[in-house]
């Protein structure tokens, strides 16, 4: 290793809310010579990093996803010019966010680097909503899982009857799209068609929403509402906290289940 | 409500560096009134706290503990008399933190309060010790548990059958005492002894430690090392990523398994 290689960030953005970065990360957006990112850690972060420093790897004209490749390339040609680059992911960037992948190819390549941890949406967005993703009297576990599995993975299947098996809170990240599937699948393992179900959309940013329902009932309550992505499925008797709370929950969050309890932001 | 209620904010601290809390929290430590906290946050983060705003409900004189109810009450009393109150959590609130509880208190009190995530260090220790808790490749959930259950809870018992049927990376917290015990139970539950296994003891503290080994080999590698709580254990392939990545990462980090790949600080 030369001294000109520059360092690479692996930073997560947290869950959109730019108060919710970490001091870290907030102080690599006014140092780094570079940031490389995508759509997701949402528009009120992403508008604060100057523009001269923005290079967006997400969605390209015409509608195609940047290749990993490329952006894995990008990483390594930045670090050589003796840049420090900050990679900033949306959450964590090693909670689905293929953080994995950028470290094991930086250090391939030789490229000194260094991990910051971000607050993940599959905490922020239940907790923001009043509710506790373990509790002494509910949840001993609780696991995140993705709604989005990689096709061409030789063993695609979430194992969803290990899942539910396990008697904790279960957390799916980008789950709106296969709820209907992945409910079924819960149901048919035997899980509870009365357990608490909340869907959170978009956490912790100012147009957050929040709904509840069921195991059964939560489908019809998703398309009544048209929660859309980005969003995340809390599932566990836990998400049946929110209702005796809410009243006097003060963080950013919209209520459907209850337009009264529908709280402003206070800051 | 009156206004003269103060807010209590349930404030994550994140896992022990300072530089790892939120912008928000930073903020909060600065501004409130009074700040009840123990000693998980850690002292980096403790001593920035100006000594008159400080109540410690932790470990008190003679080495018991404060009860949970004490600090409900408190936190009451403090938001009846007006005051803006932080009520200081290690790592996230609602992760096996309690949190829960003292907001359902608050709710049935009438108090205001608003709930501020922080970094859990089951997934900032693993990463900042280059173990991504996903991988596209090794693991498409993550389960988080904790090895000191409840004992008094009436279904106490972690279903580790069903943990190790998801497939996915285990994180468990306060796990160092009870090693023994649920690494037999997974192997026994059919996980293949060869799968890696470390621990992270004292995640982003200045004294960091990072042990490596596998289901079958860790026990023996903590006693060597002398891995002592707090710390966390990660099991399942992701762990294994960390020796091909180590020599390059920068974080703080040292590291028991290879002391050629052990890393200083850069700031």
């Amino acid at each position: 290793m030369t001294m000109s290689v520059g360092t690479v960030y692996l930073v997560g953005s947290g869950p959109g809310d730019p108060d919710l970065m970490t001091v870290k990360a907030a102080r690599l957006l006014e140092t780094a010579d570079v940031v490389l990112h995508d759509k997701l850690p949402g528009p009120e972060i992403l508008e604060r990093i100057p523009e001269e420093k923005r290079e967006d790897v997400g969605k390209r004209a015409g509608g195609e996803w940047t290749p990993q490749e490329y952006t894995n390339r990008r990483l390594v040609e930045l670090a050589r010019e003796g840049k420090t680059v900050v990679r900033l992911k949306g959450g964590d960037p090693f909670v689905f966010g293929r953080g994995g992948e950028e470290m094991e190819h930086l250090a391939a390549a030789d490229i000194p680097f260094e991990v910051v941890p971000g607050i993940t949406s599959a905490i922020a967005g239940p907790g923001t909503a009043g509710i506790p993703v373990t509790h002494r009297d509910h949840a001993s576990s609780v696991s995140f899982v993705t709604g989005h599995e990689d096709p061409t993975k030789e063993e695609s299947a979430v194992d969803w009857d290990a899942l539910a098996a396990t008697g904790g809170t279960l957390v799916v990240l980008m789950g709106v799209g296969k709820l209907p599937d992945y409910t079924a699948a819960l149901r048919e393992a035997g899980m509870d068609p009365e357990t608490p179900v909340a869907l959170v959309e978009r956490a912790t940013w100012p147009e957050m929403r929040v709904a509840t329902g069921t195991l059964d009932t939560i489908v019809s309550v998703r398309d009544e509402t048209e929660i859309e992505p980005p969003a995340i499925t809390v599932i566990g008797e836990v998400a049946g906290t929110r209702e005796n709370v809410v009243e006097f929950l003060r963080n950013r969050t919209g209520a459907f289940e209850d337009e009264s309890a529908t709280q402003e932001a206070d800051e």
